[in-house]
């Protein structure tokens, strides 16, 4: 049994989704590990994670239009040093997820035909994500 | 320390909470492992998970109300190639979650007394979901 | 490669969030593990796990009041034995976690500069709540 660990970062450009499956399957190849556990964790409080669909980028739009409703930027917050921008960004990371742990199987990630990784920035700014994989198995 | 990897089909009659809490503790009581980490991984963007209460049925039909309003079929998506439950099945499965994972102890889940797992299924029709269970421990 | 489990209670004393990364941190400094994945589990259906901003404390009260405006006490709901803020407590749960995975590195966890692990309340009466903390790694 053997761990891996890694960072990666991932500069976003306002809000959205940001797919970066790829990044994390290339790193897992280079990992020989044939059985194990993956996880994926964002250390931000204003940027999420989500597994979604990859096919028709029409559902990204539909979920950052969604969410901007869900989580309206409002006057009614009483947190908003860093802009109007600011509590939302926290509303819809606690609304989704700043963790994944993905089950490997063959030496890959068990992820559905229509699965893919995603960042979810939700502050309008450019920002530089930093994004620790962790890889456990044999 | 070892791990063990399985699959499992879930047949889904529509939208609802099926719950298979016994399917996995059948399967983790074979793995003869006494401590241990076991991951639940949904391999879809349409069906997701939840722990929720495993006592008072009504519970499973106010959440499923809840959500059919948090996240309701509307003619504002863009995204509809697949029906009005489709935009709807993607944003109820980003609110909760595709992974779960669980401590086990002395050979058993470490759930509280009303905890039970869920497959939250969020399309109209009857779909076949796979769901993979990865343990690891000694 | 080893394992290492811990129980942790929490009192808590009304709906809010309730920090306890100290807790956390203290144990896992004990288990002399450098690189490893450690995971937080939360064994209720009515509180819940989130990682948000450990320094405005505003945030925190933005965070609750917008979980009680999303899903607010109602007539609506079937399920009510145990008073008004039994079913939103189940849905405020089931759109956040019950459980947390998060590397560690270096002997300590890879959160973020501004990112704490908050035991989320969702009940108006005083409860001790129970907390799995899980831990591989070498």
């Amino acid at each position: 049994m053997k761990q891996s660990i890694h960072k990666l970062a991932i500069s976003t450009r306002g809000q959205g989704l940001y797919e970066f499956t790829s990044s994390v399957s290339e790193w897992l190849a280079q990992q020989k590990i044939e059985t194990g556990l993956l996880t994926v964790f964002c250390r931000h409080t204003s940027a999420s994670l989500l597994i979604q669909e990859n096919a028709d980028p029409t559902v990204r739009v539909d979920i950052k239009n969604y969410f901007d409703r869900l989580a309206p930027e409002s006057s009614t917050y009483i947190h908003n040093d860093e802009g109007a921008d600011d509590m939302p960004a926290h509303l819809k990371t606690a609304l989704t997820a700043v963790q994944l742990s993905i089950p490997v199987m063959n030496g890959r990630m068990v992820l559905g035909t229509w699965q893919g990784i995603y960042l979810f920035e939700h502050r309008t700014h450019s920002h530089r994500r930093e994004i620790v994989l962790h890889l456990i198995g044999e």
